[in-house]
């Protein structure tokens, strides 16, 4: 907040001032809160620089709670590759795709067991799936209630997550990952565009 | 554990030695493995009085945790009410009774809080669940697949129960409860007893 910009690209440690920046300020301000603007006068950087490292808000918040991947990407690729009809499926193979890679489904884990033991965690995994998951995809299901469907497949996408890898319920938690695509796809599907 | 039954019926305090023995029990050893005559042994009582006063190890597990309510008895009686065919919006419209009292939702919830931090914890949610909302579930369901069909649904139920109440999304955070039995209702009918 000094004004001066003290760190450069080529300073090894500007990456972890960033990130430690970040990770208080979307801490005390939320997700939708924290500017890039605001975590780069926190870091003491140009604005201009967070965004040479990280690219996005989404891709800094991922980084900073250690989610392993960019979620916006995933999203993203998934919206531009599936056919409509073929959404719930690929979301699903998507996931479990995520989900296979034992640092990114650590970050997701810590993140959503923050959210169960801390309001102000919680907020912050709102925050960030409503605008970086729920948003994008509503966008391509279109029409009146398109937060609701989006709501409705996130509330079956989390619950396979929590219940497989938190509460290890059998037999879901030793399911293939062909078969939870082949039996949840399908759910997705009509959430996102089938008969309510 | 000595041999003596140095408590009976009339002591005011026996319910709450009972179940401060029962917490420690199923802490340490999870529900599974935890017996009522053991709790009793350890609480200093006959087993006849703990089931006198909690009637089956899933009532006293249900108390110990503060469950306010009997999952046993609300999963009985479903089963005997509820038509093949409506078994979906039928297990769902009593979830959401249940969940529309304050103290059965608090107590679930610091339950799943519980489980989310704590591998404990998060053992005598599953065996709980297994034993007694999965188990009975799967023998009306029957077939050989009933138990991966049970899984789904409980994966649905958990995820709703998760984004409705602690991660708090909206607009499944602020749906009627009529909205999700008309939703979700289908989405467990199909996990049950439709088309995988």
């Amino acid at each position: 907040m000094s004004g001066r910009r003290a760190r450069k690209a080529g300073d090894p440690e500007t990456r972890q001032v960033i990130l430690h920046a970040a990770r208080r300020r979307f801490g005390d301000s939320g997700f939708a809160a924290a500017t890039i603007r605001r975590i780069a006068a926190d870091a003491d950087v140009d604005p201009a620089l967070v965004m040479h490292y990280f690219g996005s808000k989404a891709d800094l918040f991922a980084a900073a709670m250690e989610l392993s991947f960019s979620p916006g990407r995933v999203i993203a690729s998934v919206l531009g590759s599936a056919r409509r009809e073929e959404l719930g499926e690929t979301i699903m193979r998507t996931l479990m795709g995520v989900w296979s890679d034992p640092d990114a489904l650590a970050g997701w884990l810590g993140f959503l067991r923050s959210a169960a033991s801390d309001e102000q965690a919680a907020a912050m995994l709102r925050e960030f799936v409503a605008e970086v998951i729920l948003k994008p995809v509503a966008g391509v299901i279109g029409g009146p209630d398109a937060e609701r469907r989006v709501g409705l497949a996130a509330s079956q996408i989390v619950g396979v997550g929590v219940t497989r890898y938190i509460i290890r319920l059998e037999p879901v938690a030793s399911a293939s990952p062909e078969d939870l695509v082949s039996t949840i796809g399908p759910t997705l599907q009509r959430y996102l565009t089938g008969v309510l």
